[in-house]
């Protein structure tokens, strides 16, 4: 990509995330963090990419606040990378990526599972509302501008909300 | 980005995804057709990106099986883009993304939200197991080698999985 907006000027949380990891390296330096891996030949051994891409992307990780860079052993010039609350907070995301990359571009079968360990059973992933427990493919749940939305959010978005479900603009009113 | 592995020969199911959706725009594209936009100016307006780069990733997007192009009205040489099941799918990483935004990266208060209509409070997110109903941040969840599995995927999961809650593997033994 030669050129890119800052995204991080829309208002879109989605926008937003993306702008914060929103490339493949930084996604996998997560999932990796995620694996208990914090040291920077770890992600290099791992992730198999050039040493200076690996420190830019661990640098951004860590300025947008989902690593934090700790030095560990007697070597003062040695660090590792840990995952902050708000690193933590990816892991849905990361799960929601693990569920649907292997239920599509599995061909060959799983190769990584999430399972209950207590029966040795995959886990069927699913999104809810944790207030009535349902499902967020329920209709009743819908996108709204929020509070904070600009013009242009609440032009695109009508006051009953989107569903998020694809259906048109046009034939929804 | 100047070079990039072609992530589809790992066997990981995030980068495998990635592979598939890990750029911006694709991702944005992806939202804009779960808020109804289908048609070339639609998305152009919405993302004000270059037409020629709209282009590509829409193009990819079809070929990933994400978006079916398909001729509307009487105009032979005009299309819209629809999303297809495999998209549709991918509305669980969207709304996870949307949610670790608002989170995260919304220092004004929210611009979008997804609610329940029936009662006008904002939905509470969570990632559960179908089976047991349980939340996904249960320890007794965890991600194992699968079936499908090379040497150095089993190697890198160990028999009993990883927790993917960031503890080092080291300590984990």
């Amino acid at each position: 990509m030669t050129q890119r907006k800052n995204l991080s000027r829309t208002q879109c949380p989605i926008a937003r995330s993306l702008e914060q990891v929103g490339e493949w390296w930084s996604i996998l330096i997560l999932r990796d963090a995620f694996l208990g891996l914090r040291r920077f030949e770890e992600f290099q051994q791992s992730l198999g990419i050039a040493p200076n891409m690996l420190t830019r992307r661990l640098m951004k990780l860590v300025d947008a606040g989902l690593l934090e860079r700790q030095q560990y052993g007697s070597h003062s010039r040695r660090f590792e990378y840990l995952l902050t609350e708000r690193g933590r907070s990816f892991r849905p995301v990361l799960l929601a990526l693990l569920d649907w990359g292997n239920r599509h571009f599995a061909p060959e079968g799983k190769s990584v599972q999430l399972i209950d360990t207590q029966t040795g059973k995959e886990v069927q992933t699913l999104l809810i509302d944790q207030v009535t427990g349902l499902p967020l493919s329920d209709p009743r749940f819908r996108v709204v501008a929020g509070p904070a939305a600009t013009a242009r959010i609440k032009a695109r978005y009508s006051p009953t909300g989107r569903s998020y479900d694809g259906s048109h603009p046009e034939a929804t009113g």
